[in-house]
């Protein structure tokens, strides 16, 4: 056990185990391309780079869309780049609120003047499909729906198939939050009919964040090209920003974030070079001899039965565990990021990302060690043992 | 001679010199910041370097701002971060346009529903203090001026310390776009009562792109917490963002790009180690070495004379030149990017940056022995030999 934690020398930053909502860890290789040499951002050599990347988020989203890049900000940001783009004032749009990042999204659709319909379920819960029919019946003029794949506050994962056909159906667009299930579980954006959805980089791509996929199909397209108004925000406007995307005309817009841009390029690489399906699965995998371990030691699963992500790991923390003080140990004396909850939820569950490079046997192993260590006490050692031994069962059955 | 650009390895960027409007190059130890191990973005070493960041900022903006920071996106975000932040609708804005970037301060302040009073200079020129004093005597019920402080559009410097004044006797907050000066000319915004300032880090910090240093003064804080209506935006909204970027609250808004603030602290290091002071008389001593050279081969400035930056050369290009048949031949012969023109210039003028990094004698001599090989005959020869030779002397004097 060695204490990390040194404020004067920022310069030297810990090497981090990040199970934490992200960030999520980051491939050598990524490292590598974030410092490849600057070129300036209308470079020829840029513009293909940029070309490629697009070819690969395409493939990454299960999307034929032309309209696919990166957002030049966060995931938050690729969050208001769909909602400031699709919805003028006025606008009728309902958004499925069960945690942090659909409350994120009805703040939005507020802030720029938005019609708001809200339907709500309990946190960890997901929708029944019935339950978005039966507000479009309510309110035929809907014409924008939002929903979270997976909720990141939660552990929750939304199932979307049914939800895209009733969307599809109303002639509603279908707006998706996949923040932190692109690249880590099954998502198809051409299939399942969802016509715009963004995401993050730091999540199961496994880049630094700083970026955020977009991907408009061509219903979302139309719409733009049929606002009445200006898009709200000059930054993050997509007629513009299309015109700096799209080969042969490369308006300048604003400056890339070029080394980002490296960076994405390289992550999507990593992801396509695994294969969509390998990855789900490694996923998959690693939760379930985590939530085998967590169990033992006394955690419970959060988020509904049958709808847990295994990105994203959320678990009650039992009675009698201080657990702010317990995540600080894991971080100051293991060198082990977790999350804590947000909202709702702060203080009572703990946020286990198990994303991209995160996602792997070590990982697990590292945090049930440290976690039997700081958990148990002698007299109960045995405990420690057997989260170990239910997680080694997940992995060699 | 070598052609370096090869669109099939994207991989492998070639090492351009950078002589555009940005991004300029970059020093080795921030290339080596940027591929840091991530850390998470409420990790206390991640908050110590935020904090030690804020103060490099306040150090190189010349405040003592308490909200100082990068904002999570390019120069623009920084700029729509100002006017989403400051302008409610209906709010009376004076802005004062001499080139493309007083343009899109025009523009956002439209989108977000502000009245827009707006004066105009001929691109190239800067305002005389009277005009904004006269327009403000017009307009009384205007409460916010904003006025660009090096225009990278047309290379002309605006100078500020008789308007930080006006407004200031009028009750105006005076936003300034400092994207292309902070780090590289003198700007001090306590001393010139600037209330709002933000920059980009790609210019005269030498950072990749993809944050925005942004100050905000005492008065614009106290505009911010009488705001009578929500921020447009909720990404760019600086009441929740100043919670993260304060000690002892750092409330999670939304993840910082962690690789990206490594960078800039790392750059900001490198500045405030140069100083400010020898910094600025850098880029002055390389532009007139430039200019120098640029004469002898037929390049007039396009600035108003007294008036033009160090930091972005822009100059006339002569008749019987296709320019950009010459700037890609300067790409993909020799490396070296320069910048065309914008908006009305483009075209007419090239803007050629000498910022951080790339202001050094060596890109100075490399852009006039290219641009000799290139634009002079055998016949003529002897342009290239004085247009070095003026160089030279600006330099030995």
């Amino acid at each position: 056990m060695t204490s990390e934690h040194n404020p004067a020398v920022v310069e030297s930053p810990p090497r981090r185990i990040l199970l934490g909502p992200g960030p999520s860890m980051v491939h050598p290789r990524v490292y590598e391309a974030i410092s490849r040499p600057l070129v300036g951002h209308l470079d020829p050599q840029f513009l293909e780079l940029m070309t490629q990347m697009q070819q690969r988020l395409r493939d990454v989203f299960c999307t034929e869309n032309q309209l696919t890049i990166a957002v030049s900000g966060t995931g938050s940001a690729g969050m208001e780049a769909a909602f400031v783009n699709l919805v003028e004032p006025g606008d009728e749009v309902l958004v499925c609120v069960n945690g942090v990042f659909g409350n994120r999204m009805s703040d939005i659709v507020g802030r720029i003047g938005g019609t708001l319909h809200r339907i709500d379920r309990p946190w960890g819960e997901v929708f029944d499909p019935q339950e978005v029919e039966e507000a479009l019946d309510r309110s035929p003029e809907i014409r924008i729906v939002a929903i979270v794949h997976a909720e990141t506050s939660t552990g929750a994962c939304q199932p979307l198939v049914e939800i895209g056909r009733i969307c599809r159906e109303r002639d509603c667009l279908l707006v998706v939050d996949a923040v932190t299930s692109l690249a880590g579980i099954e998502l198809r954006v051409d299939d399942w009919l969802i016509d715009v959805c963004y995401s993050a980089t730091q999540k199961c791509l496994s880049c630094p964040p700083g970026l955020a996929p977009l991907t408009f199909g061509p219903r979302a397209v139309e719409r733009l090209a049929r606002r009445r108004t200006k898009v709200i925000s000059w930054y993050l406007d997509l007629a513009m920003i299309q015109e700096y995307w799209t080969e042969r005309q490369r308006t300048y817009h604003h400056t890339a974030p070029i080394s980002m841009n490296y960076a994405l390029h390289e992550a999507l690489a990593l992801v396509l070079e695994e294969g969509l399906k390998p990855r789900y699965e490694r996923h998959r995998l690693h939760s379930r001899a985590l939530i085998a371990g967590l169990e033992e030691l006394g955690f419970e699963p959060a988020a509904q039965e049958g709808h847990r992500l295994p990105v994203l790991n959320a678990v009650w923390v039992p009675d009698g565990i201080d657990e702010a003080q317990v995540r600080r140990r894991l971080l100051d004396h293991y060198s082990i990021e977790i999350g804590g909850g947000l909202g709702e939820l702060a203080g009572k569950v703990w946020r286990v990302g198990l994303m991209g490079e995160s996602a792997s046997r070590d990982n697990v192993h590292a945090l049930l060690t440290s976690l039997g260590e700081l958990l148990t006490s002698d007299s109960d050692a045995a405990r420690a043992t057997a989260a170990l031994d239910a997680a080694r069962a997940v992995y060699v059955s």
